[in-house]
């Protein structure tokens, strides 16, 4: 408990290696986690930003510019990367373009990659408490990148304040492809590569859809190009603006912590079920010629 | 008791009025719902096809190929479509190109829209259950028709036999988009509309892909223009063969019916937490000073 105490009080200091080893504590249930976790004081001041889009829409490049925009403006900046093709997730490989290591020796910026759940990219089991561990620390912004397939889209969306889908221009009929889904999780439309052609179309069309869908916000779209970061300034505005209109609604953010405090009873219900462990009862179970799958379960629980 | 053996018996002899009626039971859990499933003999015999793709690839001009294509072969088919923007889900309304109302008098024939879940496009909530009430009626083939946007494509792939995913010809680096997750989905992979330019190439590509992902099964890329029917045949030769495929893998239908009892357990578990009351206490708890949201996890638990 004392040692939990001298973490708290450091992770409130904004000492990386305290945050990495709560994290670590945390995503691996060590002894301790839960004590931890109760005596956390996550603040509020953070922004939690979620940052999806297909591979190959730029994502980490753009999360690139937008480090430097902010480190610029003196600001603290925690990336938890959910993305398993990131460059984020492999910590001294670098490539041509992304130059992570400015930022992995910058002492206001923290990085740390996360395994993904499953194979259909769902995000890391332990997100919810990872996050909270990190507000507990000293950040300004809190970027969850994650790619933008399956379910981690919409995972990100339930627990990010401000939510940015990235997207390329493509053909016309990809503006009508994102309707169902998307067009409600995004808070921030980025249309990054943006110097290809059709982009103004795509960008005029996708505005058209977002003015259409608006409610007491209305989705601004960006138009970028990560790689020289043009857009990026109007990016980082965004986001501001996204933020001040959150803090007058306490509905989203009662919804968020409402969605937050449901997974976590879930995850607490459900951790006694191992799922190697149900397939291996139900094989033994399988033989007998009257199994009923629903009858099972009753009896079980 | 004595009702619902009267159900069970007619729907084991394929009465669509009573098969309409046990959906309903089960989908509203009216009373006696639970053991209705608790007496029903699903059969195994059916094979359960998810069909997803996004919104215009055509899923749903294909499924009304494929429904004529078993028709013809004097197939017992039905239809549960939980896509909103599906014809399938509008009864009555017809489209000029999709004459559902054939299929809607056809006796061999079982057509039911279902509500998605949540805005996010997640599938029925009662689906595990819907289906096990379809499968104990007497088909050959049970289609499940969902939008390829957000969870309910992963959710699909849960429950179904065979995972058909429905994409369009699109720019090429458009296969390298699919890379993560959707290729772990598909169980057969349709590229419709394939009379469009770059169709040859974006079918090359998407068969080198999959090559290389190639478990003990191949996913097929099978080219298809619905409007005509073409490659409906080889779509149904693939989709039998997949059925020969698992029915020689146990492994595959165990994981299916382990993911399947895990979902209904934690339903269960979950049954008696309502979003909304969860939102009403946390007010409540929000204006306390020294308000941990572990703590009051652990304490309302």
């Amino acid at each position: 408990m004392a040692q939990h105490k001298n973490l708290i009080t450091a992770l409130a200091q904004g000492k990386t290696k305290e945050l990495a080893k709560a994290i670590t504590i945390v995503e691996n249930e060590l002894d301790g986690s839960y004590e931890l976790l109760s005596q956390l004081k996550p603040k509020n001041s953070a922004q939690i930003i979620g940052l999806t889009g297909p591979p190959g829409a730029g994502k980490s490049t753009l999360a690139n510019a937008l480090l430097k925009y902010w480190t610029d403006q003196n600001k603290k900046v925690a990336v938890l990367s959910v993305d398993p093709s990131s460059p984020f997730n492999y910590g001294a490989l670098l490539g041509d373009r992304i130059r992570m290591s400015d930022f992995y020796l910058n002492e206001n910026v923290f990085i740390r990659s996360l395994a993904s759940r499953g194979s259909l990219g769902g995000l890391n089991a332990k997100i919810i408490e990872i996050t909270d561990v990190v507000r507990s620390a000293n950040f300004d912004y809190i970027l969850i990148e994650t790619v933008g397939v399956g379910q981690s889209e919409v995972e990100v969306a339930g627990i990010a304040d401000t939510t940015i889908v990235t997207v390329v221009p493509e053909a016309g009929d990809e503006v009508q492809t994102m309707k169902s889904g998307v067009m409600e999780i995004a808070d921030i439309f980025v249309v990054n590569k943006s110097d290809r052609p059709n982009a103004d179309e795509f960008v005029k069309n996708l505005r058209i859809l977002a003015h259409s869908k608006a409610t007491e916000w209305e989705t601004p779209v960006v138009k970028s190009i990560a790689t020289t970061s043009e857009g990026i300034d109007k990016l980082g505005e965004k986001i501001t603006e996204h933020n001040l209109h959150i803090e007058n609604s306490p509905d989203k953010k009662i919804a968020l912590l409402t969605e937050k405090a449901y997974q976590l009873i879930q995850q607490r219900r459900m951790k006694d079920i191992d799922k190697n462990k149900l397939r291996d009862k139900l094989m033994s179970e399988l033989s007998k010629t009257d199994f009923n799958l629903y009858e099972w379960i009753k009896k079980i629980n």
